[in-house]
């Protein structure tokens, strides 16, 4: 299995993208098209406060059925009450009506700052004609529904005759707890509703659920899944790995590209009693602060590690059982730091991809969590991101 | 009830500290000392991996008697094996001798670097003598025990004819769950082991126990009351009430100074189900990186408020039925953001001390948490922390 070079769609899928005013000059309206209609499944955030488009969204994806999707940026239409509920329904209608289609096949995202009215009317305005710039470029999509992401995100793996490809935005606000931020998954492979939606769950389980760029649950988070079966069947053992893999590996660009990022930081911990104590203190791992702070200075102050499994006071953990490496350096034995080389430390830190691994030695259960550095960038960004 | 201006020691008890060359010269290593054996309490960190002198603390305090303490800086003799537990006894052996008592009476404190083994021969050759230097002034205690702490702290209440002093440093790896990194309470009111144990563990729960600059618990939590009696009885409503007082003054203290830190945060969630349900979704809005960015960069993305509350999964929040409020200003009503005036907003969110209040409108329950923003300040110290 390999990662197409450029990312290109299966059958009958395209994209377009436009500016339509709730930016200055960047693409902030998007349209996902399936040129018939497409079985589809998706996850989204569990946060006490979801979204508007997320509220609409659980209502559409039961009918298991989507021709298209329609995302903006720039405001992500959250807090906003019952009117807000109103222009995501109005938003859906336009999609519709542009697409040929009815307003329940269309799956409404937003994404920006929370709390401010939809701008329904620039949407609706802007999103008539984008039939004629439909696309097969999943780049141009995914330029549509960046917010602080440096790049657009979308990814290819074939599977038998058919392709998966994948579009996702998200470098702030992560820490989902059903998906990223937002990421649609599109194949030509023939699969049905419920298959789709246990294979997604699956696939979520182990790669964007263990995505943290800073602990905070997005408000927005969605992952959807269509499948139009344009390519016919497709051997499921292949295509579940090939899913697996694209979104292991979506998951890691999102953390590389987290808010002000420089390294990519995967803690994988093994030798857990449970795989939930082996997800918590991975997470723990890649959300400590002073973990983050000593990878981004390249500094060997690797108690911290000892520091971060030690919190996880749910957790069974035996201090003289514990080992840790970093890059595979070893630098934790039965609980006490080895010594070692400061200057081989600092260097295998200093490396674009960073994985710790802590071996508990009380069972068998691994996870690995998927995070990336603390830098000035992400201070920067996020002391004024509501005003700039 | 009142703060004095200057903090003084209670009847009997006194400080001295040196430079004995753990620093390049800042002082390092701190006595603190009654002139009669205290009845003591202590609590310490949960953390699965606690410093060598946390294992000997939990064993010394058994006897709920105390004359001393030794503290010292730059190492914490964390992750150092047994070899790390024989030298902290070898330290209480020390200042045990130089104070002519027994080492069962001395609690041994050590905070730093994790995983260092601690120059012990430094602290055994630096602590003699040390006698002669002992002062009324805790600031000089105080600063012994700082590591990135901005200004030592220090202050002290008066009850009846006695009064009750706090020493305290900590400005990261602060998330305490038993009590914060090194804080020493000394009275000379008249009151058993049992009862101050009862007392401190009261007090902590709401003080230094909600209190988090970075969510990363220490491997060196300690806090300490002692209770040498020479001011005899007290009344014990007045003396719970002052130590309630000056532990959430030292908690405030501690959080304005948290590593970078220009602001104070105060989060109070109240109309909770539970007080546990209050003090989670009070830790989660300190806590949440986008909500302290926010205050640092006094941006009025109020949103995230409601995004900080709305990923606390396991606490019942009904969107309709939650306000919020910064320093009084009304931002969010049942769940969604109100329209206010930016600038209004952005102004009060630049006050030293932000108070977010949260109401989840589902019960009686209240608490309140203590935090810091989050600023470049934070990245650097921590990006080489362990280097500098």
């Amino acid at each position: 299995m390999s990662l197409h070079d450029h990312p290109r769609f299966p059958r009958g899928f395209r994209c377009a993208s436009r500016n339509v005013g709730l930016k200055p000059t960047a693409r902030d309206l998007t349209l996902f098209v399936s040129d018939v209609d497409a079985a589809a499944a998706a996850v989204f955030t569990r946060s006490h406060f979801p979204g508007a488009p997320i509220i609409l969204g659980r209502e559409t994806i039961r009918g298991g059925v989507l021709r298209g999707i329609i995302a903006n940026s720039k405001c992500s239409n959250v807090a906003t009450g019952e009117e807000g509920v109103r222009r995501a329904r109005r938003m859906a209608v336009a999609a519709a009506t542009e697409l040929g289609t009815t307003p329940d096949r269309i799956l409404v995202s937003s994404t920006g700052v929370i709390g401010v009215p939809l701008p329904i009317e620039k949407i609706e305005a802007g999103v008539v004609g984008m039939q004629d710039d439909l696309s097969d470029d999943p780049l141009l999509g995914a330029e549509g529904i960046m917010t602080t992401d440096t790049h657009p995100k979308a990814l290819s793996i074939p599977v038998g005759d058919a392709t998966i490809t994948w579009v996702a935005k998200g470098s702030g606000m992560i820490e989902p707890n059903m998906a990223t931020m937002l990421a649609y998954i599109f194949t030509d492979a023939a699969l049905d509703a419920a298959t789709l939606d246990a294979l997604l769950r699956e696939a979520v389980h182990t790669t964007f659920n263990m995505l943290s760029v800073d602990t905070d649950t997005s408000t927005s988070d969605t992952c959807v899944l269509m499948a139009n079966g344009l390519s016919g069947a497709v051997d499921i053992a292949d295509f579940r790995a090939a899913l697996h893999a694209g979104c292991l590996r979506m998951t890691e660009i999102l953390a590389r590209d987290g808010e002000g990022a420089e390294h990519l930081i995967r803690a994988t911990v093994r030798g857990a009693r449970s795989e939930d104590d082996a997800r918590r203190v991975a997470k723990s791992l890649i959300n400590s602060p002073l973990v983050k702070t000593m990878v981004h200075g390249a500094d060997p102050n690797v108690g911290r590690l000892l520091m971060a499994v030690g919190k996880c006071l749910d957790v069974p953990v035996i201090a003289e059982r514990t080992d840790a490496w970093i890059n595979g350096f070893p630098v934790v034995r039965e609980g006490a730091r080895l010594s070692f080389d400061d200057a081989e430390v600092r260097a295998t830190l200093s490396h674009e991809v960073v994985d710790l691994v802590v071996d508990l030695g009380v069972g068998a259960a691994q996870a690995t969590a998927f995070g990336c550095d603390l830098t000035r960038g992400y201070v920067d960004e996020n002391a004024s991101y509501y005003s700039s």
